[in-house]
């Protein structure tokens, strides 16, 4: 996971990005994921502080800091990763996927480096010039068929990838698992019902509790669901030949 | 790496979704990352095929299947996952964050099961009603500060995690390694050039030798750099003192 200290020195460089949607997106996306330090070389002059798609990104996009040229958005930073859609075809720099680029960045701020991250224009990506000023570059594994993704999309799945997590803890929200007690409980509710409304036949007792116990057992309640069929089942056998009735 | 058998049997579900960008970011996002089986519950009756933002989509979004209902929708599916952006607090279904939810519906489909891949409208998420058509819940990692992303890109995010490889094949770009002979050529031309420089002082040769030696190895040249170096190196040495002129 990276640290509060760690996202503050990984800057994302939008290179004469040209939609003011797509920055707004990336903007969006660097919120989400608690990057908050985004550069904009801008040839182009949009107005990229009115992105207005990024939402509940306001405050990002006022922080960002607007650099004449690559140069410029790189001179601070230790590590330079240009991304790129393109495959083994472009030879002139050292490529790594994401998988393993993101491994690689993730290491240089531990070590207390400074990274730009850049991304080039929506029609051209970046430039040969624009990669002179990294050091490697980044690939994001797109099938061959469609190599080429929307700018917003591939700031989200880069900056995914930095800070996903390889054993993600447990979240509270999982539920406890039913105990044999509670289970237990269910199947003598099951059974009793069953009984009460006649399915099971005389001599056959035994090979229906047991079917009833190993479904029960396949089920994988949780303790609030086990006492819920517990309850549901109580109330069958009470009145298990009411249903058709008005 | 999802098998192309596997990929076929994973269904993106969008349920209400309103904005036709939305659903073409959608849509590209799937044609990027290789699962081309969009369903679309729409009850609002977005023109969804008309979703223009979907570069070098639009076969997909031809094939998409229009469902009436999510029971519709998941109905041939043996898992059904929703995904949201609520944490802990939602505590009706399991919730897995999105690296170890990734890991079971990839376990699910290797075992020949097919899946459903729930994402809300935008402006409301999942409802508990088409969340009770799920089996567990996935969340994708954001900040507590700014829960809420952008349906394209969440949409995005989920897939990529789905064709990540945890050790991705090295790329074929990676520049071969200078060989200890390469790098001896060019710090014997660097020594050269030196010399004829006058920057190496009488007595300290051996000293320099090394330190131009080390320097060369810590640069971790390919091939074709340390051939650079060394061509560039045996210009200077043959004219050291020319800068200057006209």
């Amino acid at each position: 996971m990276l640290t509060n200290d760690e996202l503050d020195r990984i800057h994302v460089v939008l290179v004469a990005a040209r939609n003011p949607l797509n920055i707004g997106a990336a903007a969006r996306a660097m919120s989400n994921f608690g990057f908050l330090r985004l550069r904009v070389v801008n040839r182009y002059n949009v107005a990229f502080r009115e992105a207005r798609s990024a939402v509940g990104a306001p405050e990002l996009l006022q922080n960002a800091e607007e650099c004449a040229s690559v140069a410029d958005a790189v001179g601070d930073c230790s590590l330079g990763v240009g991304t790129t859609a393109v495959g083994s075809r472009q030879v002139e720099h050292p490529v790594h996927r994401l998988e393993a680029g993101g491994q690689l960045i993730r290491e240089h701020v531990a070590d207390g480096g400074r990274v730009a991250l850049l991304f080039g224009s929506e029609k051209r990506g970046l430039s040969n010039d624009d990669l002179s000023y990294c050091h490697w570059l980044m690939r994001i594994p797109t099938r061959e068929e469609h190599i080429s993704m929307n700018l917003g999309q591939a700031v989200t799945v880069c900056l995914y990838e930095l800070i996903r997590e390889e054993r993600p803890p447990a979240l509270a929200s999982a539920p406890v698992q039913a105990t044999g007690a509670e289970l237990e409980r269910m199947a003598r509710a099951l059974l009793e019902a069953l009984h009460a409304s006649g399915y099971t036949k005389p001599g056959t007792e035994a090979a229906t509790e047991e079917k009833a116990r190993r479904l029960i057992h396949r089920m994988q309640l949780d303790s609030r669901d086990a006492e819920m069929w517990t309850g549901m089942l109580a109330k069958m056998q009470l009145k298990p030949r009411r249903k058709n009735q008005p």
